[in-house]
């Protein structure tokens, strides 16, 4: 049984993290598949301003699964929940006909009528990404793409996402977010959602996308930048008129954009060029890239 | 974004349906496997005497499936979900590796405090069942173990269960129920899940367990009415001064033993010879039938 406060909304968000659409276990620790899978619903609740309260597991194993994987995962699952003061309450267990299953549920509390929805987005608002984008997604597409040397290299752990529940609330306290959501599925995916439930377009400068530094020192491609996902990091629109800071604590906040009256999403490069910035960029980009879903 | 009336706690209850655990696809509608998806969710509410208050529904689907095979299933959720007033109120989609993986997550309410527990069982308290039991494990098990028309025969659709949610709110609005559960993994294993949460014994009587009538009009085996899964009735305890209805509406409530200080779960069958009632008996009978999951 969980407690809501008085006065406040429950939210729930629900995050399949499947072995080989979501992760591969040969490609990462447990620990860290653990993390990200809570990741995941942390990121959900922090994209609505929300207060992350409890947290609810259902896991499906194979029958052959080190217990040592398990027991990693966990670790994964529970070092990160605490890290936000949320306990794990409960869930499900099951033996898997293929591959390690995991649906994170996380519950959520926000001061009723306070959350910040993705259909708040007005012409002229200003759009902001947190922290820098396509470190993720770098990291899998070599995995995918590449061989010898730099295959090998990319099996080097990259920093692990931290859901962003502390800027969330930030921007609910200060009213400095008409919509949001986090990026999970990519900037050109995530925006069009945004743009969707709000019935209008926006303009991306492509050169303004802060970019992941990676190992080799080169930043991010900017391609996979603008639509790589799994770095669940926030995508939000602010009034014109708002002081939005350009930092919160040691995460860079950046404006990439603005939004336009007209429907369409279009993305602007270096020379003023403009094209479609279209959602889904990603698969188009690369066929054989099917490290995310996109049903 | 749910509104919990004050005063209530939140519940949330978890529960995964895999294809090739849970259910087969060449065994059942996809209407029907809906229907009983939800109804795991469902179930666990009215254990607890709540109210259901919205579903949310994690979905990875083969990329193969066949659309009007999701648009049953669909139909077979929202269809039980129209029946409690409850709204479908978000989730996940993703694709699957391997065959349809479903997790329900279903967000209750319940008056602060009044949540019936596992662990309210007292010594002395008399053991209830609604319903009849043992019909839907029958029907696996011939689909397992049956061939030619006696196989066939099980193919024909039983009925659907009900998640018991009007009977769990009236044994919670009297005062009824000292401890509640719902049969999903068998009456041996839930007994022995409210057994433990108390602390307790149990003697079960093996003539006194409802058991569900076969379309042969034989009732079902009393070993699977005993240990087979999937009947989704519910199983309470509940003191000896307390008046417990013989039925609510067209469902009969039947003791079936009475919770004992001893720590031991013992069925007496009718002469009166005792023997261990052990959980996951239905394992033991039956080292073959891997349809439930034992994790």
């Amino acid at each position: 049984m969980l407690r809501i406060p008085t006065g406040h909304e429950t939210l729930v968000t629900t995050d399949f993290s499947l072995e080989g659409i979501h992760f591969r276990r040969e490609w990462d620790t447990p620990e860290r598949i653990g993390h990200r899978c809570l990741t995941r619903g942390l990121s959900d609740i922090a994209a609505m301003g929300g207060e992350p309260v409890a947290v609810f597991l259902s896991l499906a194993l194979p029958l052959k699964l080190p217990q040592g994987w398990v027991d990693g995962f966990a670790r994964g699952v529970l070092k990160l929940a605490r890290r936000f003061h949320v306990t794990l309450a409960g869930g499900d267990t099951a033996s898997s006909p293929d591959g390690v299953l995991a649906d994170i549920i996380v519950v959520g509390s926000v001061p009723k009528g306070q959350a910040i929805l993705r259909s708040g987005a007005r012409p002229g608002d200003r759009i902001y990404v947190t922290g820098l984008l396509g470190g993720a997604a770098q990291r899998i597409f070599e995995l995918y793409s590449t061989s010898g040397k730099r295959r090998r290299a990319a099996h080097t752990p990259t920093p692990l996402p931290m859901p962003r529940i502390e800027i969330g609330r930030l921007l609910r306290e200060r009213g400095l977010a008409s919509a949001m959501i986090d990026i999970s599925d990519g900037l050109s995916t995530d925006l069009s959602h945004i743009c969707e439930a709000s019935g209008l377009g926006a303009d991306v400068w492509e050169n303004a996308v802060p970019r992941a530094k990676l190992r080799s020192n080169q930043l991010a491609d900017v391609r996979i930048a603008l639509h790589g996902g799994d770095d669940y990091e926030l995508l939000f629109t602010s009034p014109r008129k708002s002081r939005v800071p350009d930092r919160v604590g040691r995460v860079p906040i950046t404006q990439v954009g603005e939004i336009t009256p007209t429907g369409k999403v279009t993305l602007v490069d270096n020379n003023g060029a403009r094209s479609k910035f279209a959602a889904h960029g990603w698969e188009h980009f690369s066929h054989d890239f099917s490290y995310r879903s996109r049903l």
